[in-house]
């Protein structure tokens, strides 16, 4: 029998929180997704001015990040063209995002959850995922 | 040119918060989605317990109420077996809902978004939701 | 080698012109679709007010009805319970659409495409239906 | 509660009217798109000659434009192997479109919402759409 660590609904409040303040401070509005472990939902939020396209994004990198345990912008390496994991971005219909803003969020050495963002550019979306982890793994 | 109202991102969370005081009240976790008058989600909480089949449900739901303008109860009364709208439930890849739990808002006679919610009996998401719509729509 | 006859762009906006002329009467704003005879898109619109839910609703009776040479009321019949089409209404990825509104348009015996409504019930949207198929086969 | 402006039925069908125009001019016959800010369908048109394929392309160009608020063939740039949004174009189950050929609608610095077209090379959907933009935004 496994026992499993994930983030609650609390938790995912709380991550969600620490980046629409990061956006806030750059003044881009997210949309911003949080899911546990097994990649599934936990909370998500669209920002005023958050884009329609990025509901699914961010959902898309948030379950890509945790479920697979690897940040999108590390797929974006290895999914270029000639590099190990070429053409996996269209996998799971499209589901699996290689575009940077999904992050785990790992605690004790364990996968979590994840955060996803988009709206911004891929480097901003990543700036504000990253404060949201931070905001969970600084304490532990 | 058409100019529309719709909620922002702290009238969702403002109703997630009313739905999921009213789940805590009736003992039952719920999923709860806010989607604007387009049907977009805004925002979304898996309450601790919620189901994760629950997810997809609630946002559908809450798709539904706010981009059809109809309660999905409703559409389950005229798509019994004999009655008007008989299949609609299977229309839109099995988006539009038609199990109850999905609320439109409307504010001064206009839908603004909708709620979703999903987890318990209907008639407890229904309960649910309804508590949702009642936190934004007291007041108007 | 067969020689296939069907509706050209202008004769799709007449339809679609001569349906929301019927919904004006009627006085509900509808979402009104064309398809050609192979079941494809020819034209679309959307009046003021009609529903979000109702795009994909309308196109996908439109596609039923000429692709399929039925009404889609005729479906809804066929596919009650116990009746021998049972079930057909989540084929196609639930494209296959068994509710009132959708009908072949059908020119010296052959069908040469369809229409799709959708916003009203199930009667109105036929109705309004009904209108875009006259206007294009009173004079034939 | 926000406040949004978007176009609508009378504006959508001006758009296409204007873009189709110009697909004479130039002799390509087009399926042209006309899309909310929420990037939902208002108009369709699927001239004669118009591609199949291109009845699904043009309205995910116009929901990509309009729903994201960039060009398509912004993203066809910044989505090249090594960019940074590399990979983009297979999200939202293929719908965000990385062609050119849609555009966002803006006026008084809002979007309001897209076009999209398709059925040319992209250089020609690009010229077409913007025609469509042109006649909506000349006189803002």
């Amino acid at each position: 029998m496994l026992t499993v660590k994930r983030l609650d609904a609390a938790d995912a409040r709380f991550v969600i929180d620490a980046a629409a303040t990061k956006a806030r401070e750059i003044g881009v509005p997210m949309c911003i997704a949080v899911t546990d472990e097994g990649g599934n939902l936990i909370a998500f939020e669209r920002m005023d001015g958050g884009k329609v396209t990025s509901i699914t994004i961010a959902i898309d990198k948030s379950y890509t990040a945790s479920a697979a345990k690897k940040a999108t912008h590390e797929y974006g390496e290895i999914s270029q063209p000639g590099a190990p994991a070429y053409g996996i971005g269209s996998a799971i219909g499209g589901r699996l995002m290689v575009v940077g803003g999904g992050l785990p969020i790992t605690v004790d050495g364990e996968v979590v959850g994840g955060i996803g963002v988009s709206s911004g550019t891929p480097a901003q979306d990543r700036e504000v995922a990253q404060a949201g982890v931070d905001a969970v793994t600084s304490g532990s």
